[in-house]
């Protein structure tokens, strides 16, 4: 639960305004702290929404960028000239009034609105990098997909950057694909933001949802609030197991019934083992929101994960045997994420009688070598 | 709210074996009301499982048949001498205890657990034939998808079987596409109970619960019990609104953000819908269970209904058009629905702020001629 001065000052001033610094009333300044496919999509968004909400935003998008060579020239110079991220969403324009800023100290000035959109594997560097250096009345909002796991030990990332910042942190999580959301398709996103417990009123008037909302929602990109931070962090990570056993129905040849049913069980699990291990999440985050049901439906039915474990049956080869060939480098998160649950609930124990078969199953498959056929045999 | 006397006795009857008669034990027998695809995959499981539990069930199985010409001889004496339907389910054995019926008494006769699997228009001409001479001590299951609409009420079909012949019926729905159900290929199907108000045991040892969950569940079919006649009876009706929107989709080609999204808007219209008018339903049916999420998913990804609405937007012609040249003379549900529930809702009004936004879409484009696009407007 966050009360930090910061989400306080901002519950109180009006419009949202991110209260007064020696008594001049600033406006939200923006920085996003990665480039890549998502963050230059985000990019795009946040900078029409920074000119539609002039009074509450600074007009100037910030975007660090892990500095590359594209075509013999800086990539930041590259976009900063061109308004476009070739590299990594090509044929988008990003806004004029989106900055590329390959200095991250620089990139940080000022900002009070910081937006993590890396692949999780270089958070915890950057994080490092951040200490001591953000605003103390700065948040933050992770869009990152995945869950950090530190020995048997599973935390969300707004959980880790609230912890190593200092500063409230919401996520923002949905059934989002990159280039569809860029090219203004229709789509959905959820936010979790930090609520007091208890809390009962209108979550669109909790202090952080005042200030991401306005800086996301778009008429096709459309943002749904919830009180709950952790589950919308999980359900990006969790989700993927889910995929891969709905890749494994699809090498199976098992059909559409099934298909729906291991999305059912999968969604299921999901949400008990969220509501047993982390006690702050809610069911309907995972039943009834674009994070939870829909982003399973899309990864289920596209995605590496899913790919990758129908190759596993039909080609009988291991997922480490598949991951090169097939994803060019990438890693796949489906199975590590079966295994670092897999690990927790031996530590951890569960009261559910029955466990979690369909993780357990795909962990056994991914790992154990067992037929892709017993995936349903615990069920 | 179901307390008939035969219930009770089941209840508390020892293996849920239906009470006595003239101080014998007897069994439950078993009729099947239709013998198309659904109700030949239905009489195939059935009969194996009435072998299974033989203290429970008579072994044989009765299909009633509305009786046809299959090349040259009557369907029954086909099915009875092969143990297939030729016309209906090619190729699966139904197994040798299933035995055709034309004759509606001779296959009432001593049944105690009728099976109502007819395709929905026939239905109110079946129960004319079957008032007054249905055992008092019989109960019923419908396994038809659709409601029925009577003027500007609708009405589930298990409370319509109820109604009309005085004795207890379930409801059972799923993700179910006959022949992968008769193939034995991995499925899941809800069987809605009635349950006394407040009850909060184990739902599979109510009455009706101990009745059909024997009867169905097997290792490829599983049987998941809630105390939600109507919820379950519901969602197969309102599932094919949501599809045909899916189908818009796929005509406008907004990708698979956009599909997921829609999907997860409607089975928040339905299970809202079915809440605001239909006091005992249970969100959990809608948002868990595989007759609400699971069947939102086949229907919105295959199926008649997301193929025609597709055409639609393709083709630029309306369903009307579409309906005689890709349904060869089959009725699509799902624009019929959405003007049942449409005009179900100018009768009676909605508490919800921005009504059935989606259900009201899907009305406008199918019958009054709204552009696709306009699908998300109030959404
Ligand atoms: N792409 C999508 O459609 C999408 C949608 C929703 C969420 N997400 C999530 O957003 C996050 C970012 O995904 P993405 O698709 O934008 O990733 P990406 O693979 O497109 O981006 C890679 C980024 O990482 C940067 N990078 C490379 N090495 C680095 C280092 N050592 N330190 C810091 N940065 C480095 C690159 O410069 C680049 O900006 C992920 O968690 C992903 O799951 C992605
Ligand atoms: N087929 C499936 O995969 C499936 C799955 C789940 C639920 N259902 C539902 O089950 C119900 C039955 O569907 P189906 O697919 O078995 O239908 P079907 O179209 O295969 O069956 C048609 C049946 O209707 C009978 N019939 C024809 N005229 C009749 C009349 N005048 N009076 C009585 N019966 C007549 C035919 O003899 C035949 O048995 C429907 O409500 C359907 O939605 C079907």
């Amino acid at each position: 639960m966050d009360t930090s001065a910061s989400t306080i000052a901002a519950a109180t001033a009006p419009n949202g305004i991110n209260g007064t610094v020696n008594g001049h009333t600033h406006k939200e300044k923006v920085t996003i702290v990665g480039s890549g496919n998502w963050g230059s999509a985000i990019a795009s968004i946040a900078a029409k929404n920074t000119l539609r909400h002039s009074k509450q935003f600074d007009p100037e998008v910030i975007m660090w960028i892990f500095e590359e060579d594209y075509e013999g020239k800086p990539l930041s110079q590259v976009i900063n000239e061109t308004h476009e991220n070739p590299r990594y969403l090509p044929g988008i324009h990003l806004g004029d009034n989106v900055i590329a800023q390959p200095n991250m100290e620089e990139a940080l000035k000022d900002a009070t609105a910081l937006i993590f959109v890396l692949p999780h594997q270089f958070l915890r560097g950057v994080l490092k990098q951040l200490k001591g250096k953000v605003n103390e009345n700065a948040r933050a909002v992770s869009l990152i997909k995945g869950v950090d796991v530190q020995g048997h030990m599973i935390k969300t990332f707004p959980a880790l950057i609230s912890e190593e910042l200092g500063i409230s942190c919401s996520s923002l999580s949905g059934a989002n694909i990159a280039n569809e959301v860029a090219q203004e398709k229709f789509s959905e996103s959820t936010l979790g933001v930090p609520a007091p417990e208890g809390f009962t009123d209108d979550v669109n008037h909790l202090p952080d949802a005042m200030l991401w909302k306005p800086l996301f929602d778009t008429k096709t990109f459309r943002i749904n609030v919830v009180p709950d931070v952790e589950g919308v962090g999980l359900c990006g990570a969790l989700k993927n197991i889910v995929a891969v056993a709905a890749g494994f129905v699809d090498g199976l040849d098992w059909g559409s019934n099934a298909k729906a049913a291991i999305m059912r069980i999968g969604m299921n699990e999901v949400k008990d083992f969220c509501l047993e291990y982390f006690p702050t999440t809610q069911a309907a985050t995972f039943l009834e929101e674009s994070c939870g049901i829909a982003d399973i439906i899309t990864s289920s039915l596209g995605g590496r994960n899913r790919q990758v474990a129908e190759a596993m049956v039909k080609r009988g080869k291991t997922f480490h045997e598949l991951e090169p060939e097939m994803l060019k480098g990438q890693k796949l998160q489906g199975p590590q994420t079966a295994l670092d649950v897999h690990e927790f609930l031996l530590t951890k124990g569960t009261k559910r009688p029955n466990g979690y078969p369909l993780f357990e199953a795909v962990w056994k498959i991914c790992y154990e070598d067992a037929k892709p056929e017993t995936l349903i045999d615990n069920l």
